[in-house]
């Protein structure tokens, strides 16, 4: 690390989000606007291996290079979240627990993997529904996000996770990696023809799919389904208002949209880059303010 | 490139400057400095070829790495000037003919060079000293920085440049490559001895070794070889007021300090690198302060 700090020039911090498709990322507005709002010199840029051109696998030589060219840190999307792992020096507890890394860290030449994907849903959690009942709780999907917001259930105490997905040797490896974590009995998988019994005697349902995008709007599932005494967490931010949140609003359950993961996972990535503590509630508002004025990607 | 301008934030850039020994360089300071007072996110890192542990010959790599990684653009010191220039897709006409690169900007993937040692020479020396006469002019010092001042000088218009170096033969070859550049008999060469008689005819002298910079304290030559019809052009900035500049002040020359080229060859590279015009009356007081302020290496 050369960090100039002896001229009259403050610290600067230089991270960077490596996946594919992130020219719609929120995350570099998202982090310099709160760094702009701490008086912090930081520019956070898009290495789109699209863009540049190469395969996922690239992802350690671009970590490598990062590490050499100075950068404080960097976020990891899809289809890189695994595959850096194998070039990390070192992984925190939730990173290594899920397999699964969106935020490397850069100490002094080595590069410590995290996972603020599970710390950001668990602290939007527990900010937006702080009395939520944990006892049974259905996840829809079980992909990557569905793997990091199970954790992140689990890990805030869940009594047990039912994961549901189309694909049901997906859901069941899920379950099976949750039980070996949490413990036997905590998690279990299922197919989406059982979800209208699940969710008549759930307490909350986490929806960890892509429907409701803008390019894949509609229902995850029969507006029915939903009953008042159901809490709803939807993963989905763009747009913020899903059609699922619109129907358990009409009905009058408890929810919480996907902004706050968003913003928590952005503020925890944010903490470790900086040693600074983010203001969330102002991310809160820039989230509301981005994923409304921003078309979403196609 | 991977630049984010959709989201509410503004451009943002990302530049560093690759040599050896550079933690003491200004160049941050003067780049950031400017950048915040015209409202620009910028980020000037150092990249120093012995804080990574590689050799000078890895210049090449580390403007590959930098070009994939998102920077705009690098400035480029001892010992790498020369090195680099295999690596890049393109040369300005000023790093052409001096066969030095200081500034790398990267344009659509493409990485061309330029030098503005050359360019920031010739500015300063036309705000600083903008009638002295340049029809004979000797220049002590035929390295690196000699060639870069030797050609901004016969770019603007001196009629004869005398080089005189203690290696006779880097100031005859320094000398046949700008009769090269510019035209037989425009420069030649000689050895210290003869300094004497030549100050004595001369319009003015260029300084361009090491001696009066803090660990190379002294005079480059005795003070009564200056006379008041000599202006006097150095090139060490740290010291602003070295002792041949007091020594040439207290004769009645007219004399420029080398603060304006540091801070010429850092505006040009900034325009270079943001397309912004940046306000060199500010910078100047920029370099007065941070010259005077900071610690001179050893």
């Amino acid at each position: 690390m050369t960090k100039d700090v002896s001229h009259g020039t403050q610290d600067s911090y230089l991270v960077a989000l490596i996946g594919s498709g992130i020219g719609p990322s929120l995350s570099p507005a998202l982090h310099e606007r709160e760094a702009d709002r701490q008086g912090l010199r930081y520019v956070y840029r898009l290495l789109d291996i699209d863009v540049l051109g190469v395969p996922p696998e690239a992802v350690g030589d671009l970590v490598r290079a990062a590490r050499d060219l100075g950068f404080d840190g960097l976020n990891i999307t899809h289809p890189c979240k695994q595959l850096v792992i194998p070039h990390l020096d070192g992984l925190a507890p939730q990173a290594e627990a899920l397999g699964a890394v969106n935020t490397v860290v850069f100490d002094d030449g080595r590069a410590v993997g995290h996972n603020t994907d599970v710390t950001g849903f668990a602290a939007s959690f527990a900010r937006g529904l702080p009395d939520a009942p944990l006892e049974r709780v259905v996840q829809l999907g079980a992909g990557g996000a569905g793997a990091a917001v199970a954790h992140a259930t689990l890990t805030l105490g869940a009594g047990r996770v039912t994961v549901v997905d189309a694909f049901p040797e997906r859901a069941a490896a899920l379950a099976d990696s949750l039980n070996r974590h949490f413990g036997a009995g905590r998690a279990d998988s299922t197919t989406p023809d059982r979800l209208a019994r699940l969710l008549a005697r759930a307490d909350g349902v986490v929806h960890a799919t892509p429907t409701g995008m803008a390019a894949h709007p509609g229902l995850p599932f029969p507006a029915e389904f939903l009953h008042a005494g159901l809490w709803v967490a939807e993963v989905v931010y763009r747009p913020l208002e899903t059609e699922l949140l619109r129907a358990a609003r009409a009905q009058g359950c408890a929810v919480l949209d996907g902004g706050g993961m968003a913003v928590f996972q952005a503020a925890d990535a944010f903490r470790l880059f900086t040693g600074q503590e983010p203001d969330s509630t102002r991310m809160l508002a820039d989230i509301a303010e981005l994923a409304g004025a921003v078309p979403v990607p196609d």
